[in-house]
C-alpha cells in the first residue's frame, strides 16, 4: 500500500515553497516532493533537490541550466529548464496535487495545464484567481480537480466551512494585518521606503506579497480570489483589520452565527491543512496561548489612504478583465516600487491609470487575459516613466 | 409530507424555554410545540398553551393543576400535573426532539426516560451530564439517540466540530465572561449582595445559572459537561476569561487549529441550532459588528477567589459521584444564597464541605446517584443552618 501524495511544487525556493518542504519532511509516511521548481535561485533549488531527491527539478531561467544539471548529475533527477518546461511537465501522470507557489501572474498557466490533467491544485498563487477566476473554478468544476487555499485568509475561511456544505454563506470576513503603515497618512506614505514597507508586523514572507501588504492590495487581491473560491458576491466580503493576526479570517453563515479559524501566524499550517485536508496532521508547531495575547483588535480599514483595496472592490463588480489589469498594473508598480523607480503612493496612481485606460472585455478568453496582462504591463510601465520625480527621493 | 418536528419543552416558562418557544414561532413550517411543561408558573404556561396550543401540558405543582386546567378547557390540550407526569410523558412516540430545559438535578430523570424512548435531546439543562455523564452519555449511544448541545459555550463547540469528525481534539478553550464580580478580591466578595450578583453584564438568563455565574461554579459545570459531551478529559478543557461575550468558545485540534464561533450573546442562536442541526436557518437576529466591539479581551480565570471552578476540575478528576455531591450542594448554597441564608463566598465553603464529608462511590448507578443528590442536600443543610452570621450581612 502506498498512500504518499506526490507533490509537485512551482517555486519551491520561496518563502511558501520552503516551508512546503518543511511539512514534506515531517512527514514522510504521507507526502513526497516529486517535482521542484524554481525561478532564478539555482543555489537553494540545487540544496532542496539533494535533499528531497525529487524526480523532477525544474529551473525557470535558462541560464543557469548547467549550473542546476551539473550539481544533480550523480542523482535519479531529470532536470529541466525553462518557463514552458514547468507548463508541460506539471501534468505528469504520478503527480497527485500541485502547490502553486509562484509569483504573480505566472502561476496562471502552469495552473491551468495541471487543472485539465486533474491534479488537485493546493493554490498559493492569488493571482491565479485574481486574473481569470471565473475561467479556473469553470475548469476545476469541469475537470473535478479540487483547488485548496494556502493562503493564510482563504484556507481559515475554508476550514470554518469544513460540515457546513448545506449551509448559506451569509458573509466572509478577510482579516488583515493591516501592516506596516496601518495607520499613517498619506502625507507619511508619500516619502515611505522600500525599506520600512518590507518590514511586516506578523508574517514572514516574499517581498512582492510583503509590498502587497503594506499597501493593502494584498487584502484586495484575496477578496477577488474569496469570490472565485467561495462564490460570493462583493458585498458579502469584508475586510477587518486586526493587528495581531491572530483570527485569520471569519464565516458568518444565514443564522448569524460566526465561525473563525485561529492561530499563530504560520504559514506551515495552511500548507498543511491543504496537502492533508479533509485530514489534520499531529505536528509540533507553536501553539496560540491567550496569556500572550490578551488582547485582539479590530479596526475598519482606511480605504481612503490604501485606495489599492478600493480598486479590488471596484475591480470585483466591474468584473471582465478588470482585476487582471489591476493586477498587471500592480506587478508592474511594485517591482519599480523594489527597484526604487517609484513611490509607495504612486502605485496606486499607476493602477488606477491602467484601469482608466486599457481596454475593457466582458468575457475574456484565456488569450484575451494574456493580451490584456501584456498591455496593461506595457503601459503601466510607461506610466511610471512619465511620472515626475517624487516625494519619496527626499 | 409533514418534516415539522414535534418539540417537548421541559421548562417552557423559564429562560431558556421561553427563547424556545420564540424560535418555534418564527419556524412554524418546521417546529412544533408539542409539550410544553412548567415549575410552578400557571400564568405564563397557559399564556404560552393559549398561543401555541401543544398537545400536553403539565405544571410540575399539582397545587396549581386546577387553575391551568380550567384555563385550558376548551382547547383540545391535555393537561397533566406533577414531576411523575414528565418523566412518564416525554416518552411519548410523537414527540422528535425533547428540549431539556428544567433547573438542577430535576432535569435528569425525564431526560434518562426520553433517551430510553429514543428521543433526541437538545440538552439545556447542564446539570444531566455534570451529575451522570458517564451513564447519560452510555445511555445516548447505546439509543442511538443525538445530545445537542443548548448552552452557548457547548454549542459552539459542537459548531467547531461539524465536518471534523475524522480529527482529533487536542483541547477544547471554554470562555467565561466573568460575571458581575471579575477581578473582584475575597474581601468584596464576603459583602457581595444578591441583587449585585443576580446583574449579569452580557447574558439575561434565570435566578440559578446567573448566581453560578457570578461564582464561576457555571464554568465549572460546563467543564464536567463538555468532559461527557466531546469525551475530553479535565487536562484538555481550558477556560479563558472572555468579559465581552462574544467568542463563545474554541477547539484547539491536534495540528495547533483553533476554531471559534462566535456571535452576539443571545440564547436564541443556541437554541436554534440544536433543533435544526445539522441545517442552519436563516433568522433576523441581530447581527455581531466588529465596530461594536473594537476590543475582545481574555484573561486568566481567579480560580484561588473563585474556588468553585477548581472544585469542578477536582470533582473531574476524583470522578465517581463527586460531581453529583458539587452539584447538589452548590443547588442548596445557590437557593439559600437567593433567599439570603448565606453569604456569596460560604457558598464554596458548603460546597467543600460536602465533598469532604459525603461517602465517594467509584461507579454509581442511577439510584446511587439519587441517594447521593438526596444525603449531599440534606447535609448542606445543615451545614448552612450550623454556620455563624456572615460578613454579608453589613
Amino acid at each position: 500500500m502506498n498512500n504518499i501524495k506526490n507533490v509537485a511544487i512551482l517555486g519551491s525556493t520561496g518563502s511558501v515553497g520552503t516551508q512546503t518542504l518543511d511539512v514534506i519532511k515531517d512527514n514522510p509516511t504521507l507526502f513526497s516532493a516529486f517535482m521542484l521548481t524554481g525561478h532564478s535561485n539555482a543555489s537553494l533549488l540545487i540544496q532542496q533537490a539533494l535533499e528531497f531527491v525529487p524526480r523532477y527539478v525544474i529551473i525557470c531561467d535558462e541560464d543557469k541550466y548547467a549550473e542546476v544539471k551539473q550539481a544533480l548529475v550523480h542523482l535519479p533527477i531529470e532536470v529541466h529548464a525553462g518557463y514552458s518546461a514547468i507548463k508541460e511537465m506539471v501534468t505528469h501522470p504520478d503527480i497527485d496535487v500541485v502547490l502553486t507557489a509562484m509569483v504573480g501572474f505566472a502561476g496562471l498557466e502552469p495552473t491551468i495545464n495541471a487543472i485539465k490533467a486533474g491534479k488537485d491544485i493546493a493554490l498559493a498563487n492569488k493571482e491565479t484567481l485574481v486574473v481569470a477566476g471565473e475561467l479556473v473554478t469553470a475548469l476545476a468544476k469541469e475537470h473535478n480537480v479540487k483547488i485548496l487555499p494556502v493562503d493564510s485568509e482563504h484556507s481559515a475561511i475554508f476550514q470554518c466551512l469544513a460540515g457546513e456544505e448545506q449551509n448559506k454563506i451569509e458573509k466572509i470576513i478577510l482579516t488583515a494585518s493591516g501592516g506596516p503603515f496601518r495607520g499613517k497618512t498619506r502625507d507619511f506614505l508619500a516619502g515611505a521606503t522600500r525599506e520600512h514597507a518590507l518590514k511586516h508586523p506578523n508574517w514572514v514572507m516574499g517581498a512582492k506579497i510583503t509590498i502587497d501588504s503594506a499597501s493593502l492590495m494584498n487584502k484586495g487581491l484575496e477578496v477577488i480570489e474569496a469570490k472565485w473560491l467561495f462564490g460570493l458576491e462583493a458585498d458579502q466580503i469584508d475586510v477587518i483589520v486586526h493587528p495581531q493576526s491572530i483570527i485569520h479570517s471569519m464565516v458568518q453563515f444565514e443564522d448569524g452565527s460566526i465561525k473563525a479559524q485561529m492561530g499563530l501566524p504560520d504559514m506551515k499550517l495552511p500548507i498543511q491543512y491543504a496537502l492533508s485536508y479533509p485530514n489534520r496532521i499531529k505536528n509540533n508547531f507553536k501553539r496560540f496561548d491567550f496569556t500572550a495575547y490578551p488582547n485582539l483588535s479590530f479596526e475598519k480599514p482606511d480605504m481612503g489612504t490604501f485606495r489599492n483595496l478600493q480598486f479590488a472592490y471596484d475591480a470585483l463588480n466591474r468584473k471582465g478583465n478588470m482585476a487582471c489589469i489591476v493586477n498587471a498594473a500592480n506587478e508592474v508598480a511594485v517591482a519599480a516600487f523594489l527597484k526604487d523607480e517609484t513611490g509607495f503612493l504612486a502605485m496606486s496612481d499607476i493602477i488606477e491609470g491602467c484601469m482608466e485606460s486599457l481596454p475593457y472585455m466582458e468575457q475574456p478568453t484565456l488569450a484575451d487575459y494574456l493580451n490584456t496582462d501584456k498591455e496593461t504591463r506595457i503601459f503601466a510601465q510607461n506610466l511610471i516613466k512619465q511620472m515626475p520625480l517624487k516625494a519619496y527621493h527626499i
